[in-house]
């Protein structure tokens, strides 16, 4: 009578790496962490008896190549995003995974497990905001004086592709994941981090993303805040408006003192999103041991990818991008 | 082409009485702020010629006298509450104004006048919450630790006379001015301003009326609150619920910053009422000038202020209060 | 390198009674759930191998009695609230477990185990909002049309006792388990189930315990909220106030649509409070195998009886309720 | 001792006129309402004894040519924006104003004259946000259809100058009046009106103005809301953040009900700054009574049409608009 449970190995074990772990061994009743190491091959060696899925936690550099590598070995993926900063990288992981299509490859984007944010879903699938038609997002953290931001953006893509990139892909969720971008504009400040200007990054940016049939998205994102994170999303539509986390919030409690009136904010986005990575392990572990469809598809990582990096280059740029109905670059006419 | 326009003393420059003066001076267009003066009885008498109405806000002691002085003077009279802390004395206006029934005899209930309580009341009216049934309401200043509010109670008639008559007036607003009270009980501490007990008075105290017919209303009042003014008022009914200032704020500004996010509140009543007493001051004036029936009655006010008696009576004895259906004293049975 | 865990039976299979097991199940990574049955003895005896603690989510009139047994048979116990509704068998049930101080017995009061309760009592700890003086707590259901509980009156021991016991218990956390009462007043309605009478219970209650020491709890419980279920609190201090759920919210979605914005409230309290039934198994499992102190004592369960007790008593009566300074009833002095 | 007061004609009685006249009229105790016309120059010739000011709320094509004929007359000039919607008419009329330093000319921003904005401008000014970086702001209207905006679209110069002005004016007061943009680039979508096309215009747009100097604004302008009026502002600083009316409302009441907690929103944009605009004609009386500075410059007004332009020529065609450090456009390089 005991069920099946998944038996799944967490590669990566720093700040993310370690939540996942243990999502998976304490709060994932179909999951048994049976092994959790770095990309160490002799380890993945170890793990190779019994395995039947991975979650990724490592550096991003490694997640597209350890993905593959763990497809070879026939266990599922449950890989942080994103897949890779990379296009041309991503494109090769869904290649791979469409070979094996008995193995179930997933990019977590935390915020499709979130219960508000599949609250707010199911009123739009309802017709509560008639059709959605502007999507305004934003993913900001706290200010961090340490310098990390700087040595990171080294490598993270840049902020589209690190931070915005959630709300690309809520953008895809809600808008629908065949929406071809018509045009992209990005403007950023160095306004705390000056030191960014050598990755030619940014620590506050803002972009639109116009759609091919009338729909346009607009980010804000930032490393900035004082008071935490606020990550907050308007879908707006002909009818009616949705707002998640408008209202930014750690808990139930408000103090009333001197000053006024004070609730607190997380202060990083587990504090926000702490349940949906928990809702993440559960819905992978049952997508894998019932053989179900996985909750969002790989390609739509890849599609946050590549429109994070076209909002990335107008930033870096200061140039429109502009794309024709099928998706290609239409150049500038000259003037 | 000119149209007429109400000529108004104002009588007490305090605090509020500057306020109500200015009020008719500038705020009000259908009236003419013709006086502004004490009690002095040669100033009265200065004025007595082309006035048709005052505005009386001087100290509570004399309100009923100058009131009945002004109506002997043929004036139309706007009283700032309570008429007294007598419930005798307060008859004795109204049997006055009785005998007058042309003249406007209103005791001023800012509250009644106050935009977002209209609303409530509509609502209400309209049937948005069924049968109201409980009224929780609270009236709530800022700490002053200047000492103000200890020689103030030598006076007043007490934290319920004082500050819960509004939440009373009220009640008997959304409950309808018939509700007669089964029973009272009333519990307080000195908390902050252990001198008002020379006074038998407190500066927080809870209070429950029990209506018959199948109603209660409870009250807080408090001179303690940290933050400001925070005066909230709950009406419940068998199909809904209705807030008033649930969430107290001075405007619409949220301050986000490292401790969180502030908004502020209003340091005293007028910053939350200041534009129910210009409407106040507007109705009364056209009440006056078309001979329109008052928005609320007088004897409403002299039942607000037995209600607070019997509740201060309560919370001093430390006994409760028990009524018949016709209002009446219930003896406690014997033991 | 396996972690021992906790072997837990569940006593009680009904709405609550799944709810506890699967939790224990699922979502306590250091128990275990061995078995979950009925009080049927041959079930108990079963059991009884290798078995270390027990869950009680069975009728309240049973409570006690499978306390009792569960200890002799020297298992830990998580009682669900409450003890029992009779002041004289909760004392019984303590007796028996300070004789055997070896076993954690605790009675869950999940509100105890809240982020937001918990983040205000440390703030109160920290001094925030000075002394706590005034406690303003509701425990309000949503309307339940159904007619059971009116059924669930003949035995619930009243609304004060089933419903307020939560919010008293909250006043002895934030005033200190030791605070003594001074007189109790409540007083009800029967607004939308008349047959309540039939129990002597009521549908809507208002109630205040006014302690010795210069505090006072008030207290509204109510099961006819059109809206959902809102149990609000406030500690209000010399210094400042503390709200929890002031503005309640089912998560962090508003709709904003052509009759304004709104935000969706929990229909019922594990909407509210689930995290914290979790939280709530998890420190009992850990002060089981760790012999650590329990969050809260035994003790406490039965004061909270004691007051909710006498509050229905206050309400059935009609009358106050008066105590000395140890405890002891005052009878009403003659008149 | 009558006071002097500000004689002042309407020009205008339009929807907006009206307001102006009885604001004037009514709200205004150091203004008296002289004379109220249409541009008919009888009628102006009739007025132009003893008149010293004009308030020009006729249509936005004859707004520059009424002031400046009020200013021929001498005649002090308050405005509804814009002055124009060319620029160049507009940079008349403030060569006009030049001439006689005497008059006082101003364009009425209602939003500088919000107890809100100037709480938030206050804070900004003290220091609380540290150096103003990002602003995000909108301009959004109940959706109305009636069809009525797709006319005013033949002459309102388009949203971005029709609406967004008042959010450009708003940035150049928390960024300072002098802020040069560097780039501009927008995009919108005809959701609910497509016939807005036929006069080039949109019925929801989002731009982005890039300030030299490390400062970006964006906003977004709308006609689709179906919740009401809702102008919403940011201002997001180096160490902290400000909002205003993040959270639309009505009024201070919340309704609870079956389907939720529902606060309303004013239907349109006098509900949400009426009393702004009683204070504006305050304070432009106190201006032209005492010779005291204007609150705000007539060469904002232009500047912040000139920006709105550069959004709506973005707009339209579809192309980034970038500008050197003095304000020259910067052709785009050829590829």
């Amino acid at each position: 009578m005991t069920p099946q449970k998944l038996k799944i190995a967490a590669a990566g074990l720093g700040r993310m790496g370690k939540r996942h772990a243990i999502n998976f061994l304490n709060r994932t009743p179909r999951a048994e962490l049976v092994a959790a190491f770095t990309p160490d091959p002799t380890e993945m060696a170890w793990a190779k008896e019994g395995l039947q899925a991975v979650v990724i936690v490592t550096a991003t550099s490694v997640h597209a190549e350890e993905a593959i590598q763990a497809m070879q070995k026939d266990l599922h993926v449950l890989c942080e995003k994103p897949l890779s900063t990379s296009i041309e990288v991503c494109r090769q992981v869904v290649a791979k995974a469409k070979k094996r299509p008995h193995l179930k490859v997933m990019c977590g984007f935390s915020r499709r497990f979130d219960d508000s944010y599949r609250d707010a879903f199911s009123k739009t699938q309802q017709g509560a905001i008639g059709r959605p038609t502007i999507i305004r997002s934003q993913t900001c953290d706290k200010h961090d004086p340490s310098g990390f931001f700087v040595e990171y953006a080294a490598w993270s893509g840049g902020v589209f592709v690190d931070m915005s990139v959630h709300d690309i892909d809520l953008t895809l969720w809600f808008f629908g994941g065949e929406v071809i971008p018509k045009s992209v504009s990005a403007h950023g400040v160095r306004a705390v981090q000056p030191d960014l200007g050598k990755y030619n990054d940014y620590d506050n940016a803002v972009g639109i993303v116009e759609f091919w049939g009338g729909k346009i998205a607009y980010y804000y994102c930032s490393r900035m805040m004082a008071h935490g994170q606020e990550d907050t999303t308007e879908v707006i539509g002909t009818e009616g408006k949705l707002t998640v986390n408008g209202n930014p919030q750690s808990n139930l409690v408000n103090y009333y003192h001197s000053g006024g009136i004070t609730r607190e904010v997380p202060a990083h986005y587990y504090g926000r999103f702490e349940m949906a990575f928990v809702q993440e392990a559960n819905e992978f572990a049952e997508a894998c041991l019932d053989n179900k469809p996985l909750p969002l598809k790989l390609t739509n990582a890849v599609r946050a990818v590549e429109i994070g990096a076209a909002l990335q280059e107008a930033l870096v740029s200061g140039r429109q991008i502009r794309l024709d109905e099928i998706g290609r670059r239409i150049e500038e006419p000259k003037l």
